[in-house]
């Protein structure tokens, strides 16, 4: 039987990407400037002015594919973007998944600390070593046999679409994931939480380690993009 | 602690539609008879003429509304439905999710007959009953399990959203889904196996029988829509 | 020839919608009470709270249809809408497009007033009887004159996908638009001017005429999410 | 008064792109490679594999932006292309639209032969010149007056939104546009004609002089793609 894996570790990787700021701002010159509207040049006032004013189309002359390795739970989230947002994810039915589950790190707030708040959910870390320690036992114990049935009806010959049945939301799976920059904000806004956000979002722990870290390619290729979205209050334009 | 229940049951029901195929007609007809085209009659060789050519649009002014009950596995699916597809699914950040899971039902084709061939997988229905029986067994001790370690772990006060990563995706959760009759049958083309169809499709068993009962409920609106639907080879125009 | 006519009305007639604001209200809590979730009641608390947060997807489940009479200009515009909005527009290459164009009323602000403000432009109704007065001869000229040559052109027998080329902005063109209370939402954000709102928007006075009287079918079947909508600086959910 | 010019000519000129066969390949193996599918080398095979059985979300990892010089008509069945597309076209009311006129060059098929046959038409090259001669001057004559008209009204100081009324379709108008490999499939399927193609499309000539040149763009990056795409009768994935 194949040995079962835990982490916590959540990836997001960069294959390619396309367009900057400066195609953005020629995408937005084109409205008065018309056909000899070409990048050239960055311009951080047109880009403010854009997102202050949430002219949001010239945001989406731009592209990035991410592969991302994550528990199901935060596919079942991330899936959810429809808008401009392409995913080709691991399938449990043309291949056998691996045993590799997620479990939290010590650091994830994890204890509910108020009354039942949908919505708005806040979680304090767990300052309990021994609570801690009894979620990751009970977690293993389930994502453990779990994948210990998996394989059982893999051997009797069934249909992996129905063997995989029995296998958890923690188990982990493997998509490419393609967005423009204005998705991409979409996302960030509704996938983090910034107290200083003009519409504060209660994203997922778990979503939201993967959201940072695209966050952190984001700002790599559209600077002055990123900027304005920071200074705009993080809504995506 | 909640007794854990079994079912083969997929459900959908319909919550409300708009529209028929006299509205696919009006908004047709719309393209030569401008501002006087209303809904007034029916025609079938004019939704054939549109499906054959697949002029798509007119088959967008409707709306049907369904709740839909079905495993997590069948979501994994669903929602990747992207365009004029709407959902709001349980949540199981905000409650408990209820202890009820999936089980293959007895002339489910569940058996490998060939190598392994992505794209194109079938299955034999199980001749030996106790292959069935321990799959089964199997899909329960797992269904159990997790569902015990769940409540255990909601019990230490940790947050759902956590507590939640060992339930497997055979555990039901309920949507509602709305869309028109242009996206139903898109979705109906993918998610359903005519082998006369212009482009058969291989779809998992659990999603065809949510997709089937979805047809049921498309007929009985649009009949002629579907008739044509049928006739042109399940394309979706 | 065809008489040549003018008008400054456009018309939005409704043909058919479907969902109120119970229905939004059920499909918000699918979120917390899964399957047992039916439209019965109307929450105005819940509404608002779904607007404010921004949780956008329970406002989908509806449809509005309605019928539009309006110059090219606006359609040009109005189609920039990809999002959960459908179109059929008559066509000028099946049909005779008839001869009904546009003058602006009296009260339509049209007198530049500051310096060129790509965004934000700003008008002031015409003081001067003879500058009206000549924009609407200057118009009525133009539109003759195209009119006249488009009708010359089908005469010789030309394409009228070709014979139309001369054709204004200004002539009217018919459409079924559909959409949701979300999509609807969004057009309205970007389509009226409200000084208050949280994001002001600028837009063509003759399409904010046109989203007027799309607010007015709006308010009567969806008054509680109405309400939210405005209540919260008419920003989309 | 600004001089007013005639052309013939509709341009399509790369300004970036992203993503080639190879990533297509690659996103499609993560359904059984999982993590580890990078892109690495291309497959025809697997890419016509994809292609027959529809399955089109792999071709949606790829990004073509191409800046087109095109009559308004143009750009009125462009943008109603909603899925996976983005627009940032000239503005008439934020700036002053050139004099810059569609003329049919002598080939363009435009001499209606058959009976109204709304979905299908068909037209002849034009083989009488004095017809072509006064189609062209009649389209002269009328593109010339709305030019003087637009001009004086905005000497009038009025509004460019509503001063340009008169402008006809044939005027020019720029436009970036922005498509992943599977949506500019799906533009040429509907935008070109091909007797051979599974569902042969009538488009607008115009609008197939531009998809002609984009679908020269793309045939340089996605070779294998579009040798496919070919192969199977022109049906977007």
């Amino acid at each position: 039987m194949a040995e079962v894996k835990f982490t916590s570790e959540i990836s997001v990787e960069e294959i390619q990407h396309i367009g900057d700021d400066s195609v953005i701002v020629a995408a937005a010159r084109v409205s008065t400037k018309g056909w000899s509207a070409v990048p050239s040049d960055e311009s951080y006032g047109l880009i403010k002015y854009l997102m202050t004013h949430r002219h949001g189309t010239p945001f989406e002359h731009g592209s990035l594919t991410v592969r991302v390795h994550a528990p199901i739970k935060v596919w079942r989230e991330w899936h959810r973007h429809r808008i401009e947002w392409s995913f080709n994810e691991q399938s449990g039915r043309y291949s056998q998944l691996e045993p590799l589950f997620y479990l939290p790190s010590r650091d994830r707030p994890m204890m509910k600390v108020d009354e039942w708040k949908p919505g708005r959910p806040k979680f304090l870390v767990c300052k309990d070593d021994l609570i801690y320690r009894v979620l990751c036992d009970n977690l293993k114990r389930s994502y453990s046999l779990a994948y210990e049935e998996y394989q059982k009806n893999l051997e009797l010959g069934i249909d992996p679409g129905l063997a995989r049945d029995c296998l958890p939301v923690g188990i982990y799976s493997a998509c490419y994931c393609t967005a423009n920059p204005r998705s991409i904000m979409a996302f960030l806004s509704l996938r983090t939480h910034e107290s200083e956000a003009k519409f504060p979002s209660y994203p997922l722990w778990e979503i939201e380690i993967a959201a940072r870290k695209l966050e952190t390619v984001f700002t790599q290729h559209w600077p002055l993009t990123y900027k304005a979205f920071n200074e705009c209050g993080r809504v995506a334009p």
